[in-house]
């Protein structure tokens, strides 16, 4: 009879080997499937995550986390065996709490409302998708009845993507966040031109551009991919398998910066240590720590004037129509605020404003205040508000974004909190490193890697996501002045540039 | 309580399932995986391939296989769900009766085995490689003996690759093989000029011209990819999701041959009969009738004169520095018949000689009558014998293949049965089609395509080599005359073009 606490290791490490290979079967479904593949992967995927499931909520996975129990009372809460059977044991308890028929019929409806949403945005009608995710909504509140009792019922949903974050320590960063950002992009002005971004750039010279910007970053030769794909994503397979994609457009350069976003996810995953291999903690803490990091290297360093310094002469060597855009001209088109229509296309003033909207919305759909039927109205009523701007049609307003379709209330909040926390994190970088403008400027990136390696990556899931902040910056609370002080500090600038 | 056959089937498929992400592992492993995710995926292949193995050799597996024998006596013989009993139970008796500590010794010692060839080999000393080896060999032959006794000890390996057949009709094919080989050896004379394959050929214009090959012999639109690999192969993930691989180099133009090799595996797979999907039926008998399909559309279309008669124009236009090269001189030089060393580059008709050779060594391994030891002098000699040519080093000789890493006894001969087979069928093709050279120079391989899917392809799994043949030509046995008579009268032909 093995040790416990080996033997649970062993189960653990097989199960990860089963999530990596999802992870390979999601990649290639996204970037080299043949279209007549599709249902047949969809069937492979079904069936190796149930097995994954299977595995992983089985009775056995109970009895291991049971038989270790006294050993992980003396052992060190920060210690990776610790945090291993900690982590394992959460994850454990969160997932019997589901009974499986609910479990797959969310996932059935969910992949019925995401055929209906296809279909409903190309019509523009949301009616079309109202049945559908009606369907989906009632499955996911009967789920957050399962769920441990929060604050809120919205609590329930938030834990998913940000463990142990409260809906009202939300409600308080956005309720600062609001106010601030509208007069952020009252005062920018005149959106400034970008129209060079836009252009005959050939797709294989973009990709080249970007390797050379990746390689740059800190990614290891042979350990890495950047692939095009429709929607952006980054995996991580293994420390030395990660995969970065973007979306190649060959009249504008927006793959450019949608990579550099990715490539963010990416370092976050390489920077893991790697004792954390093949076991369920080689992951990250929460989605907003996450897309902090993917906003970092997107944003703070490549939409930043020293990043530029250095790297406009290298683009513009390979693009030579932009020989005549001038370094200032340059950046104030990429860092063009203006209010527009589509989450996704938003500046980095506006986007929050997006986000907000959305979390106010989910709010009053989980708790029962706004009725599914409603959701157009409100959310034209409230673009207005927020933004000034007219939603034309629902193709363009309540029906752009993916994540409504398996009612994954509790994901957008994170993408505001990673814009607030890339902030937080990024005041203690500038401390740690007081040239680091310089070093950008010169295409070293190796301390600033290093430092939020050493700091944040490499700890992975091994702590809630407060726990982890306060190891990384000696905080434990989200603080959104850095954030904003940088947004003013920034569009001041654009306008003196 | 659901009915046996459904829960049987249920249970299949869910493997099948999982047999196909190993096999988009596999496949990203050889095309896209970056050098850092190798051992990382190695752990994912072993420990999904346990769970499939795992699973199917479950006693569930033998539970249903046996509440399912009394409905399978009153179902046809040649009915999918007969089939499907009849090959799940022949493949779950065979894998249970190999003590699972056995089979990963087997995996494991393999691994090594390959390590230790890849040294020997760069270093062409065979004696690197014997302790590894020997102990694959030891633990082949312990797994032959949990295996029924057949007429000869190697008898249990040819089974795995060609169900059924027995090394004794190997024997009678191949004593005709050798003499009649070595005699149309002699008579082709003087080796053609084919210098012209080597020069500039950038690897972009070979994938597109391949692209358009592929496309014309009736892979559909959205069902299938083409990628670049060290070592060629083709694995279908799903009749709508078929993979084939070459090797490009720009300073030659063999990856086009490479690639209709594996276009015809690809294409076996195409013509599978829909029923089968997610079954263990979908797949091919064996390897020789495997073979016989890829050496089809690689020989006897790829380097016929029909098919240059219509894609030499294409392939000039491509490159143009072929424009001078006529018809005859192009079709005299790829297929070029000289003895050579070195199995993967033989040509059409010396390449069985390189097979029969592999296959009496193996046997006298099996049997014992060789001793590891002296594998490198019979090598050397049987090399001079049958090909007139002298090994000049381990590298070049004994240590050329990666198959015995392994010892993956029996493999080797299904390539010579697949040239075999290819003519054999390739006769009722012929007399079914009577216009086929001219539609293969209109680049119309419909018929063509549609007469093999129909007879052959079509049937997957479902029956015993025997069977399939039978079904296919109304033949049960090999018969090595179709095959000779093709290379005398080609030989001939091209002397006298």
């Amino acid at each position: 009879m093995a040790e416990p606490l080996v033997e649970l290791k062993q189960h653990l490490t097989e199960i990860d080997d089963l999530e990596r290979a999802l992870g390979v079967l999601a990649w290639d479904q996204r970037t080299n499937m043949p279209a007549g593949g599709a249902s047949a992967r969809s069937e492979t995927l079904a069936t190796l995550g149930g097995v994954v499931h299977e595995r992983f909520t089985a009775d056995e996975t109970g009895r291991l986390l049971e038989a270790v129990r006294p050993l992980e009372e003396q052992l060190d809460h920060d210690g990776d065996d610790a945090s291993l059977i900690r982590v394992a044991r959460r994850d454990w308890e969160k997932q019997r709490r589901v009974p499986k028929e609910l479990a797959e019929a969310w996932l059935r409806e969910g992949s019925n409302a995401h055929a209906a949403w296809l279909e409903a945005r190309e019509a523009s009608r949301f009616d079309l998708f109202l049945p559908a995710f009606r369907r989906v909504h009632e499955i996911a509140l009967r789920w957050a009845e399962y769920m441990e009792a929060g604050d809120s019922p919205y609590d329930a949903f938030l834990d998913e993507y940000e463990p142990g974050m409260r809906t009202s320590e939300v409600k308080a960063v956005f309720e600062v966040l609001r106010p601030a950002l509208t007069e952020i992009v009252r005062s920018a002005g005149e959106p400034a031109d970008d129209s060079f971004l836009e252009g005959d750039y050939p797709v294989e010279t973009q990709k080249a551009f970007l390797e050379d910007v990746l390689g740059h970053f800190g990614f290891e030769d042979g350990t890495w991919r950047l692939d095009p794909t429709v929607h952006p994503f980054a995996i991580g397979i293994g420390r030395g398998d990660i995969r970065m994609t973007t979306r190649y457009r060959p009249d504008n350069l927006r793959a450019l910066w949608a990579a550099m976003h990715e490539a963010g996810h990416g370092l976050t995953y390489q920077g893991l240590d790697p004792a954390l291999d093949r076991t369920p903690l080689a992951g990250g803490p929460s989605l907003g720590l996450g897309e902090s990091q993917s906003r970092t290297w997107e944003n703070l360093v490549g939409r930043s004037l020293p990043f530029w310094r250095g790297f406009l002469p290298k683009l513009q060597q390979r693009f030579p129509q932009l020989g005549s855009v001038d370094l200032e001209t340059w950046y104030r088109g990429i860092n063009r605020v203006a209010p527009s229509l589509i989450r996704v296309n938003a500046d980095e003033v506006t986007y929050s404003l997006h986000i907000i909207l959305r979390f106010e919305l989910e709010q009053q759909l989980v708790d029962g205040t706004l009725a599914l039927e409603e959701l157009p109205e409100a959310w034209n009523a409230r673009m207005t508000e927020f933004l000034g701007v007219d939603v034309p049609d629902d193709a363009h307003g309540v029906l752009q974004d993916v994540h409504w379709t398996r009612a994954a209330y509790g994901y957008f909040p994170t993408y505001a909190l990673g814009n607030v926390l890339s902030l937080q994190i990024w005041q203690h970088v500038r401390a740690a490193i007081p040239d680091l403008d310089a070093q950008i400027e010169a295409g070293e990136f190796g301390e600033l890697y290093g430092w939020l390696a050493r700091q944040l990556y490499r700890h992975g899931r091994k702590f809630t996501p407060t726990e982890t902040l306060e190891r990384a910056i000696g905080e434990r609370t989200i603080d959104p002045q850095p954030y904003l002080e940088y947004l003013r500090g920034k569009v001041a600038g654009l306008a003196a540039v």
